[in-house]
């Protein structure tokens, strides 16, 4: 499993400071990350701290509440994509779900959508604080509006990504649909349980940790595994030969 | 003490209900509260239902992260103007603070007080993630930028309001600036030491909770308090006649 191409590396925090961003632009570039997950503010600094990678630069809309007006999330998409943002992670407005109000909850999804020229958007649903029922609904809203990824959470709920959710939405998910699991994944137990669950990206500040941890993964700048590199054949990302240890 | 008049009567929970704005908003009628504080989202429902009170409709912006665009903040204050709010409480950008960009800061406090008409705007500064030197520094912004008011605290920080850092505020600011202290105000001695300590106003989710327990006012809706009423000499708010027990 290249669990390193389904982490957005990600600092949301809310004093982040420029050298916490420099930190995670080079831990992204080093591990070969899909993303990193930053606030708009730095979108900007993330876009030339990345700049020749891999490495794509996602933000967040309406975040972590998602109460904002339509609007105003729209305005903050386009913002967002004029920065330099490839991805962006949209929160749903939640009261208006609770409300059942669900024409307005895919109105605004649309919106952004619509906003963003194409670029990749995730749907955050805050699972925590919804029912089964709930879960249930959103992923059908999300298929049908042809977003790229439904979002477990944001990581300021009352709790993270749960197995058994990222397996519900998998059960009613249309094939186009990807599964982003985020919020208290901080080790590869977790991390390959929700990717076994259905789960194709991770959203996680603990992106570092979980590569050093996996014995699939070499992370240390020196590799001494002896074997000769063809990127072709190996998948590893150890950071100087790109080779694969297990395979 | 007129306990009521320092108010602000919040729901800023992710999952506020129709139902939770209403009863918020008949509760802020009831107990003559300054205003209510919603979300972006039911700012307009808020203006509806509050018409002909004189309960003020309060809303947030980049809220409660603050690490929002500039741009994204002017114009979420706009939207929330144009949809009816009469006060925008917005979190300032902690990770330019922390970077120690005070230009920044401070040019977008100007940039969302330029663009509310001379609406009332509350600058909350999220003292729980602060030395006492920032919180200096941000006094000193507040008092050159003329906003309203300075707020210690969103509610969704590690910590809420301290008499340590409301009186800290009161020390540095000039004569025309007005504290807010918010997040966890729960009782009526810790909202009685914020005053004491310069608050002249209060966010709080425990209005009633705190007027209710205030034995200065009675919250019944059944008055029996025998005197004649008469709003010009009695300032008690009891919902029905208007008049002060203690007076």
């Amino acid at each position: 499993m290249e669990l390193n191409s389904y982490i957005d590396h990600t600092n949301l925090n809310a004093t982040a400071t420029l050298k916490d961003i420099e930190k995670l632009c080079e831990e992204a570039k080093k591990y070969h990350f899909a993303s990193v997950c930053v606030h708009p503010y730095y979108v900007m600094v993330a876009k030339e701290l990345l700049k020749g990678s891999n490495v794509e630069v996602g933000t967040v809309v309406g975040f972590p509440l998602g109460a904002n007006t339509m609007e105003v999330k729209a305005f903050e998409a386009i913002n967002a994509i004029e920065n330099g943002a490839d991805e962006i992670d949209m929160v749903i407005n939640l009261s208006a779900l609770k409300n059942k109000d669900y024409d307005y909850v895919k109105e605004e999804i649309e919106e952004v959508r619509d906003s963003i020229d194409g670029k990749v958007l995730k749907v955050i649903i805050e699972t925590c604080y919804l029912s089964e029922e709930e879960i249930i609904k959103m992923t059908e809203i999300c298929n049908e509006t042809f977003v790229n990824f439904i979002k477990t959470s944001t990581g300021f709920g009352s709790d993270g990504a749960k197995v058994s959710d990222v397996e519900l939405i998998a059960k009613h998910k249309n094939e186009i649909l990807e599964i982003k699991a985020s919020g208290g994944i901080r080790n590869v137990e977790t991390a390959e349980d929700l990717i076994n669950a259905g789960a194709t990206r991770l959203g996680t500040s603990k992106g570092v940790i979980l590569m050093d941890a996996n014995h699939d993964y070499e992370s240390d700048d020196e590799c001494d595994c002896g074997d000769e590199c063809h990127e072709t054949e190996h998948k590893c990302r150890c950071g100087k030969c790109h080779c694969h240890h297990d395979e």
